[in-house]
């Protein structure tokens, strides 16, 4: 399923190739976020031109809209909203944790109110895979607990207890034709945990590891913590996936430390309130000074926004609230992400990674409303 | 500008030719609005996807935001908005009198408070066709005095004349270059209103004439009669445009009383609360009868929305407010208006327009709900 095809001789970088039955992933790769059937604002030839190879879809989500039984009547996921890539699964594990406010935690699962309506849900093990076989995704996720970043040590390690007991019951499941399962390691900051859970995880031999517990309202530092004392004890000839994660910025330094697989819901979720990514970190458009800027977002940026459109009149369309205006915003940002993975692809493959990355840190300029605007995780 | 090809044998239809700078238009032509710069939730792209030969902007509505300045800048509002083909722009006297609650005629225009800010401004005959002048359309309209439906005798007869003596004024303004311009008939029912307003135009000699003061909240038949008493003073040779109107069914019962051109919010207005237009008349979205139903919105229908998506997916998307569906309802329901008029100019073409009328009559069921959409006025 995961080919290593090359990995940097200064830093963990890896170049990789993920074969599903929706077609081959190039690594490192940024998924584009679609929670309940659509990566916001954008239609699938959008997500195509802005070079998306593949998205994120949420079992938690359509569970509840449109509920899992018509998308089973729709032929699965991918016919439903008409996506012929890949598809990643979520399982529901964070978002049973981080948007039910009323839970109770069982052996096989949890029993929680639903946000939309209140009515009592049970999402386990077995719930979420059976799910995810409907849904018919490429990659599936196992069922996990996601503690906040505030959890005692005695929390965390209960967490990780468990992540590890229902991932051992997610790999029971039966699967979808083709799909494979990835676990996820839980453990905090605190690096004994997070070594035995990846190396319990491990021993139940997944397709693939994801880093859970990291883009939950930590700082940065602790975020990169978390995956450096995870990651040595990933298997190498398998794909890594930090969940939730990040700014342009972070994903190449996640990149650096030996993760190949992002998904986050910044560059649609900033887009809408009128930011735009840039090489140089993020810019508001709405702003005074892009009045009369008749320049693209970026210059030389090929995606369809900038091949059409100027800042004042994108600033303009956000002034009058005008739809265009978050689409657009969307389809650079969507587009600058996938064009900075592609960069870095292009950087391992001819062994300037090292290069590359500095010269990127150096220019890019964090902005601490959009790191906060991470943190803000309902959406995922 | 203007060429007749061909008039119906049964009716007053007619097919013709409109050449303006940024292309040719075949009449009877349906313009899809984009009163702020962009026709709502669509890109130029899909503009064209959908048929669209020209588009309306809006002087008042530009004038306020994002300013004339701004736009002369850009180089015009085709530059600014990224539309190279034909544009219509309303001239501001229907958003005057409709939009601002405080107003003062003065010989020379109406002071008014922007119904954005309470501002001071001014619009006339001279500062209409300025901005018409500095937007580039290819067809500006007179500025002219649009009351009520439910004005008096004494009102009307006021409005008439002052809208002959600003289409006077409107006269004597510099034009843009290859810029053609519109008179407005005013007179509501009244048909010896309608009949000296129209004489007094076409003394004028201006090289299109619109039908105004209907789309005001009237009664359709008084629509019907406001267009039937106005038509006979108009030159055949000249375009001959229905302004704000209309419903599928309407517009073709207009071609069939000699009417050219059309404009209406109605296709993307409600696209954004679920509603699509069919052949048979408007369904709405959201209902729980389309839960399942993996066909697309209409069975033939070649819009990029019925091409990719089913109604099932769409309902799924109104129903989690994705911004996909806004999309895809505006998309094929301004397709649907445009296919609707390239039919209609086959069916007279090919001299079939008094059976096709009748069929498209009596399949089409009209909506109260969307003939109350189309009274409110305000995007227009």
């Amino acid at each position: 399923m995961f080919e290593l095809l090359k990995t940097d001789s200064e830093s963990k970088a890896r170049l990789g190739r993920l074969t599903t039955p929706h077609g081959i992933v190039q690594t490192p790769v940024f998924m584009p976020v679609g929670t309940q059937a659509s990566v916001k604002a954008l239609d699938p030839r959008e997500l195509r031109e802005t070079g998306t190879q593949i998205i994120l879809g949420n079992t938690y989500h359509l569970n509840i809209r449109p509920g899992i039984e018509i998308i089973r009547q729709a032929g699965g996921l991918h016919r439903f909203m008409n996506w012929d890539g890949p598809i990643l699964t979520d399982s529901g594990g964070f978002q049973v944790f981080s948007l039910s406010k009323i839970r109770k935690i069982k052996p096989h699962g949890v029993e929680f109110r639903s946000h939309l309506d209140g009515s009592l849900l049970f999402l386990g093990p077995r719930e979420a895979m059976e799910i995810q076989r409907a849904l018919g995704s490429d990659i599936a996720m196992v069922f996990d607990d996601c503690p906040p970043h505030t959890s005692t040590a005695r929390e965390l390690h209960a967490a990780v207890e468990r992540t590890i007991r229902w991932a051992g019951e997610c790999r029971q499941q039966p699967r979808g034709v083709g799909q494979v399962v990835f676990g996820i390691v839980q453990g905090g900051a605190n690096a004994a945990l997070r070594e035995s859970c990846a190396k319990a995880l491990v021993a139940l031999n997944f397709d693939g590891y994801a880093i859970g517990g990291v883009s939950v309202g930590e700082p940065e530092h602790e975020m990169m913590k978390a995956v450096e004392i995870t990651e040595p004890f990933l298997p190498s000839n398998q794909p890594r996936y930090a969940m939730g994660l990040g700014t342009p910025a972070q994903m190449i330094e996640l990149i650096a430390r030996g993760i190949d697989m992002f998904d986050c819901v910044l560059p649609t979720r900033v887009a809408r309130n009128g930011t735009a990514f840039t090489r140089k970190g993020t810019i508001i458009i709405k702003s005074a000074v892009y009045k009369a800027d008749f320049s693209p977002i970026e210059q030389g940026c090929d995606c369809f926004a900038c091949r059409h459109f100027t800042k004042a009149y994108l600033r303009h369309l956000l002034n009058v609230e005008e739809i265009l205006a978050l689409r657009m915003l969307s389809v650079h940002n969507t587009h600058m992400f996938l064009k900075v993975m592609e960069d870095t692809r292009n950087a391992i493959g001819s062994g300037n990674f090292g290069e590359f990355r500095r010269e990127f840190i150096a220019n890019y300029r964090p902005s601490r409303r959009v790191l906060l605007a991470r943190a803000a995780v309902a959406e995922r």
